[in-house]
């Protein structure tokens, strides 16, 4: 496994791992697998990117919110396994999008997290399956929340 | 395990198994665990089944959506493990139901996915643990979109 | 394990464990996993606490609902399990808040639940995964929809 090092050649600028907003874990293992929380696009200065799809920014800005949520789930695994190593492959995504009613390019959106698992993790552990819905709303008005589940190699 | 037989005694018609819309697998197997990713309604032509359901089509329009999301989802089954008889049983679906914010029948809906798997996997092994919810808007307004895991006999 | 005597002592009121609304079951055992329905709010009468926050009721009117959800949840383990003794843990919590478009609060709402767990599994079994997001609607325009998967102990 090579995820850390295709992890670093990158040079991706995660923002900091954030702190639960309510009673929850970011991150839970079960066996070999990892599940994580919902997670909102949290900036490098840990901010978060905020607006409505449709009416406050445009599907292009919601792509790279869905971008800025992957990375900031990279900043939670990293924060809690040390390295990306340690994980095998992403088994599931689920991509909520916050949008006006009409709007109907939920997968082009979530494609903004999935392109970046497959830059990191590679096409053979970094596709997985998913669901790319339209929610009516979501914490803080993010235009993104995603949870995901991942596998972890064999010790 | 007759979940063959008992699918093509029905006399089904598929709709083609689906390609990605985006940056996904329609299906990953983990161990015994078969992840669906969340499926649209494809018509037997391929085109999709679209509309809000309460603004552009009623509760019938959106169970028979389901119940082609259904069929889909087996298209995807057969076209990957190449018979149903791989399957042992539903372990969840996930309805998602595209309407407007005062509709309260998503359970009704979803029972057109609900009763298709009743029929092809028989009671004891097609009935899961399910959620129906209504979402604020889904990909190419369609008006349901169903992803599920299933169980694998051991071989 | 002294889930059930800590249960026990806290003297919650539960409602009646609920019927299935559709073609599904509230509960479903996979090897050594829990996975449990969407569950409603139902009160100790029976009937369903009802409304959309933000139009209907507040938050603080909402966030009992996801505590009557959580209640609900308890009923049906109790129901199909025997006693909470049975659980080990809790891995995995989805709630969905039925609210107006511009609320954004969801992770208060579904404290409700959450906070219940940790009262009844305590802290280290009780704090799971969760995702917290706004819905369109609800199956009977109820104000929170939960499902959730338990890990059982070991025999």
């Amino acid at each position: 496994m090579e995820h850390e090092s295709r992890f670093l050649a990158l040079n991706l600028i995660l923002p900091p791992a954030p702190e639960p907003k309510g009673v929850y874990t970011p991150l839970l293992q079960d066996g070999h697998h990892i599940y994580v929380s919902g997670h909102l696009p949290v900036n490098t200065d840990g901010t978060l990117h905020r607006g409505k799809i449709g009416k406050d920014i445009d599907q292009e800005a919601g792509k790279l919110a869905a971008r800025q949520v992957g990375l900031t789930i990279l900043a939670t695994l990293i924060s809690n396994l040390g390295s990306l190593n340690k994980i095998k492959r992403v088994i599931k995504v689920f991509g909520m999008v916050n949008a006006t009613v009409d709007f109907d390019k939920q997968p082009y959106v979530i494609n903004g997290c999935s392109e970046l698992f497959v830059e990191v993790f590679g096409r053979e552990n970094g596709i997985a399956v998913r669901s790319a819905v339209g929610v009516g709303s979501l914490p803080d008005n993010v235009p993104v929340e995603i949870e995901a589940i991942f596998e972890l190699n064999e010790e």
